[in-house]
């Protein structure tokens, strides 16, 4: 047996058998280091056990749990630096006159409709995954601090169908909204020093590390959809039909643009739902052949909710700050129109798309 | 004057005032050096006229035109790479076991649904990619060599109207591709050395350089749908609406789904089509707000009408290879419902969604 790491009267013991024994070459998140570790292979290596004997697992999921929430909400610190850096650089940089003609000389590009549509496609990605990622973490405060037991057991539940989703989406989305800040920049973005690349290779390990988006969508499906028989989730699907009723009732044309969108990505959601629900036990390759797609379908309808209630919450403000609140409402409806758009098309590769994602045997691929 | 380059006889003349003053540290395409040169900042540069005066700009567009299409072939190349690699590691790795409990021990991650939709995405993408390519270097060809005017004119026609969607839609594509390869290695490909993130880092610059996606979706906007009036683009529907047809006659279940989804997308591209010719005069910041989202729905049409023609020619010669052909029709299944299936949201984010990308002032964002 080795002796004890530090002896008994504070001063240094022998060197414990735990080498590293290389630094990784990674794409990105080079200021963390990832290191080679090798316990034992001279002699055997020391080590201490935290807690109590077989619980290291119960122990670990603890952080893990905490750790999947946060690495959603880096997702959203990454997207918020590569938004913010590509509006500063849109402000700055000239080239080409405005294609209706309002100039005759070159303008800074944000003043390009694509331009514009690639910054409200950043910022309106960044404004719901941090909505949704509030509203799940203010459902985790309640669900640890309510007096009544019957809403801190509701709010666990919701909790807990969020994190994967929090994960999941925020940093899928992480990839485009990194992607289009390189874009945004142009030719200078594929330069290291101008920085846009940097945030493009970080965010990539977001939706690996910690579980990828593959385990939180099948943690989505199996234990927080299947278990329950779909109650949860459609106890969410009512919220938001009571969000949409509240659109409705505003009637602007913004509010009902959204509705509509928000009416049928809940439904495609409805559909989605009870397609995991009957087939998981009878069928459960074509439900996994889904669940990427479910997730995102999940985290697409869930931000739309949320603009929704935003855009209400602003409508109702608006005289505080109407530059601030209108841009809240625009982006919602920018959101409405060209991302929740898009649950439809999630809904079929759920619910008709799962024959062909399993129709190949290893040799044809 | 400074003296030429090479004298008279031959014999090397005084060094051109030509300097390469570094070389950029780019995100990827390193093996391609990429240099700010700097002209004549110490006396003079000599620089010598190729071909006549003036016409540099109609010159350089003959390059920029092959080159346009050939940047197209590049994502369709790279993400090739991309997904021999991803498939040779999910054959390999083994992880986990499988979700319908057909095997006790952990199993090679090929056999996992999602590991499956991820290299079927990527390997649908490159298809359909490859497909729209070929269809329109053979239409550039006839516009070259076939001995009827009329047919010249047609194919040339059909060929601009397909240059900038090979460009943009094939290099948008290869970011996601790569992107996949990139998650179907999990940790791993995070590491520089297994070679999948170097895809990944070289695709970013595809949609950039030789005119940015925006720039093709100007292009594809302006001068190849507004100003014959839609006219190519209703050509390219009608033909489409042939292919449903013919889908609808052999009435297999893979083709019937294929036939509804691609039936949808046309009309989604119909309406788009109409919009953009109809509003490109009177409201140019509402059409280009939606040239992206433009560009990608052509892209995706053509492509789910490519692997319509690709599935029935594959059904007709089943006989000679049954797997390879069954996975021909897999394929094309497979991208009808998972991503042709978009079309109808990008039809909304063109067709509705133009108020919400310019509603912003450039203090708003």
């Amino acid at each position: 047996m080795p002796k004890f790491l530090v002896n008994e009267d504070g001063s240094l013991g022998a060197r414990n058998d735990a080498h590293c024994v290389s630094i990784e070459h990674k794409l990105g998140i080079k200021a963390s280091p990832t290191a080679v570790l090798q316990f034992g292979d001279h002699g055997g290596a020391i080590g201490t056990l935290v807690g109590e004997e077989n619980r290291g697992l119960e122990y670990m999921f603890i952080m893990m749990n905490s750790a999947r929430f946060s690495v959603g909400m880096q997702g959203i610190a990454v997207s918020e630096r590569a938004y913010q850096q590509a509006v500063n650089f849109a402000r700055e940089r000239v080239q080409s006159r405005p294609v209706d003609g309002s100039a005759r000389e070159a303008v800074t590009i944000i003043h390009h409709p694509d331009v514009k549509r690639m910054l409200m496609t950043m910022r309106s990605l960044i404004e719901v995954a941090r909505a949704v990622a509030y509203v799940a973490a203010a459902a985790c405060d309640t669900a640890h601090q309510h007096a009544d037991d019957a809403v801190r057991k509701q709010s666990e539940a919701f909790y807990e169908f969020m994190v994967p989703v929090v994960k999941g989406w925020s940093t899928e989305l992480s990839i485009d909204v990194t992607s289009l800040g390189v874009q945004v920049h142009g030719g200078m973005g594929f330069i290291e020093e101008t920085g846009a690349a940097q945030h493009y290779r970080d965010a990539r390990i977001l939706p690996i590390y910690e579980g990828t988006t593959a385990i939180q969508a099948n943690d989505l499906v199996g234990r927080k959809t299947v278990r329950d028989g779909g109650a949860v989730a459609r106890g969410i699907c009512a919220q938001i039909a009571g969000t949409e009723a509240a659109l409705g009732q505003h009637g602007g044309a913004a509010f009902t643009a959204v509705q509509a969108q928000l009416a049928k990505g809940r439904a495609a959601l409805e559909a989605a739902v009870a397609f995991v629900v009957a087939n998981a036990k009878s069928d459960p390759n074509a439900v996994f052949a889904g669940s990427v797609p479910y997730l995102k379908l999940c985290g697409i309808v869930f931000s739309g909710w949320q603009l929704g209630r935003a855009m209400l919450a602003a409508d109702a403000k608006r005289g505080e700050d109407p530059s601030f609140h209108d841009a809240k409402i625009s982006t919602a409806h920018f959101f409405a129109e060209h991302i929740l758009s898009q649950a439809s098309g999630l809904r079929d590769a759920i619910v008709a798309g799962a024959a062909p994602v399993n129709a190949l045997s290893e040799a044809q691929f």
